[in-house]
């Protein structure tokens, strides 16, 4: 499949008439995201390393050209495509970071046909990548240390969305997932142990207990809701004795009123002498869930989350936008009701005082950390690390949000401002554009 | 990448279990949708055409068995898994079909090792494509006639799931999508213009439409609210008449208070005397924003639908379940909490009086449909059809859903019925497990 073609037609039309008027003057489009869904306090960066990918060596090959006049496009724009292929710069948050609305993800700066080709792509992978990163990055924040395995993958929206899904909740502490594909691409811990069809397809629940603990000692978990809950879990304390399992054991709770259930059943294991084996929890649950278990004390080890965290359930997608700033040196606005964009190349300065968007070119001020950094040069990827080392960063990042931006309800963000230079930028465009100073912002 | 790798790792270590006991009987695993999201009153069916791509010739391969032991498994459950190949038979709901909660989309009837396996790709794949048609189909019950365009790729939750998209959309009447690579894979219609930036590369509005035309001619749909739409939409009319596009053009709406924007651009065009050129809406539409605009009788003639219907906004996931009914010629239920099942295999019958969820070998009643029907004998596809026999099949069964499963908010879905024999055998299947009768179900 040609990667030229992982694009909206509108990308190809515009391409196509900038470059039959020889408008190859360098234009920056910025990626942000416009506002933060409700009870968001914070974004965590993430899907660069795919966007990096399908950017280096971007190119319109003769098959796509081909496919293109399949499809009725005029040979004329056709041909005015021919050749097209990515040569530009990228700044870019690094993967991991902490980023809140107004906050570029990314600016591309590139003849203005080239960068007009690829929004589609970084869009897709940034906007679905960063919303389900944040998403899972809140389930770390409820889950308040207990360990969180992504379960995601039947429910995710596509198979590629399962591979993001594994790869940002690894991101941001997950310590494993249930999809195998995904922990062998990433190099992630891969878990699972037996489902209800398990237990179904034995006679009796205890010997397919005793069956699949004889078959994987070391791992053997048991989901012990498939007929009643509290008789599963004496099953389960009856093989683990028997069989002399330990530690190694554990119990799945999958449904039901997981936090009483959680505490009888912690308190028939310590009864029975099997204080080392573990509870793990799962069904349905999302960050609300899982704070609510935590505040309720319920004594569980681990968490399985799947669907909600997956397809971010209450917040689906992100307001992300991807904007012409600039064009042959020109700073270009957008004035569309609700939607205004503000004009220039920018960077993002992070200090105590809070995070300021500026303008690409200005003197950071002392101890701030600027945000974006170059991960492309003339078309060629100059930013690689490991998953690591943004996890790392995550961590990092999550120690210096406040609690307002933590909470899961009512949050609030920490504050952005716009640097001096960025209003006054703004403001003589509008001026330009419109004859008069801009109104103030509601 | 391996195909069998794309599962949960349960599901490999329940196969890998299964087969090393000699656990080789017959298994019938069903999938079904336990339940409507809320304001949902029918479901459509599609994802099998995936599903089936994948099942064909599906085999554990000599790569995959290296991998699963560079993840850690032990040497004996990867052993068990060499040689295992998906050799079952399929049963399924053709892909365009109006479906129900608790009606199978799905049944595989295969050794149980081999069912266990792929239950992970089968459920990802079915409910989310089954989900976003589901969720298209609303966008055109409401839309009432206008054409629908997907405007979706840029917000999907990957670039896979933009396909499905444009795929489940075009399958339930939408004209186009802007999705390229969509379009020539599936051979859709592809539309779109002109963005934003177009418009702001250009010093002034009317230079940026009068390039777009010169270059689009046929094509010139123009954005107007760059700037201020109502400004926009005169400067269109100037263009349209200056280059005599005539009912080639048209323009978009993108932002702001569409149903007024609409009516005055009408006007504006009209008494231009351009009363063939379309005007086109988008910018955050769903459902309940389209059926507001039919309802405010705003003179739209097509909308493109974007993020809201492509990550199925407000339900962005079903209830999906992938449930062992049979086992060995032993009929086989679940009972926890909240998620009982119902034993045997399948087939649902679709009449007058509703449909009847009964066992796969009951007698059809007269004047009934089968909804499900085979579609892989011993691993083989035997079932393959275009998305047009698709689309087709859904116009017939949209026309036979009554009014209160086609309203958008607090619809009621049409009745399901289980047949007595169903029903005799989960009460006899219950009765066993249990000991006594099973509780009338809440």
């Amino acid at each position: 499949m040609g990667r030229a073609l992982l694009t909206d037609l509108y990308e190809l039309r515009m391409a196509a008439s900038f470059r039959r008027r020889g408008m190859d003057g360098e234009a920056t489009f910025s990626l942000f995201v416009r506002a933060l869904p409700p009870d968001r306090g914070f974004l965590v960066a993430c899907g660069l390393d795919s966007c990096l990918d399908f950017l280096d060596g971007l190119t319109v090959d003769d098959d796509d050209l081909d496919a293109l006049t399949t499809l009725g496009l005029d040979d004329v724009t056709v041909d005015a495509l021919a050749g097209l292929r990515f040569t530009g710069d990228v700044w870019a948050v690094p993967e991991g970071r902490v980023v809140l609305a107004g906050e570029p993800l990314l600016e591309v700066t590139a003849p203005i046909a080239e960068g007009q080709l690829v929004e589609t792509y970084l869009l897709n992978q940034l906007t679905f990548a960063t919303n389900v990163a944040s998403k899972a990055a809140r389930t770390r924040v409820a889950a308040e240390g207990a360990a969180l395995v992504d379960f995601a993958f039947r429910r995710t929206q596509g198979v590629e969305a399962a591979m993001t899904v594994a790869r940002a909740s690894a991101m941001v502490g997950y310590v494993a997932t249930s999809n195998v594909e995904a922990a062998r691409r990433y190099g992630l811990r891969v878990a699972g142990t037996m489902a209800h069809s398990y237990v179904g397809a034995f006679d009796l629940e205890d010997a397919a207990f005793r069956a699949f603990a004889e078959d994987n000692p070391g791992n053997a978990i048991f989901l012990v809701d498939t007929y009643d809950s509290r008789h599963g879990v004496q099953r389960a304390i009856d093989v683990i004795r028997e069989l002399g399992l330990g530690a190694t054991a554990g119990i799945r709770l999958d449904s039901g009123d997981l936090a009483a259930l959680a505490a009888e059943a912690r308190t028939m294991l310590d009864d029975a002498g099997l204080t080392d084996v573990e509870i793990f929890a799962s069904g349905g649950l999302d960050e609300y869930a899982i704070a609510d278990l935590v505040v309720a004390g319920a004594p569980i080890d681990a968490y399985g989350v799947g669907t909600n965290m997956g397809v971010s359930a209450d917040a689906p997608s992100l307001e992300s936008v991807y904007k012409l700033v600039e064009y042959d040196g020109r700073p270009v606005m957008k004035l569309s009701t609700g939607k205004a964009t503000t004009p220039g190349p920018k960077q993002v300065f992070r200090g105590r005082a809070g995070d300021v968007v500026a303008l690409r070119d200005e003197t950071p001020p002392s101890d701030c950390d600027a945000l974006l950094v170059p991960v492309m040069r003339d078309g060629h990827r100059v930013h690689r690390e490991t998953l690591a080392e943004a996890r790392q960063r995550f961590e990092s990042d999550l120690r210096l949000l406040p609690p307002e931006a933590l909470r899961l309800r009512g949050s609030s963000p920490p504050t952005v401002t716009m640097s001096a230079r960025a209003e006054a930028l703004r403001a003589s465009v509008y001026k330009k554009l419109i004859g008069r100073e801009e109104p103030p912002q509601v």
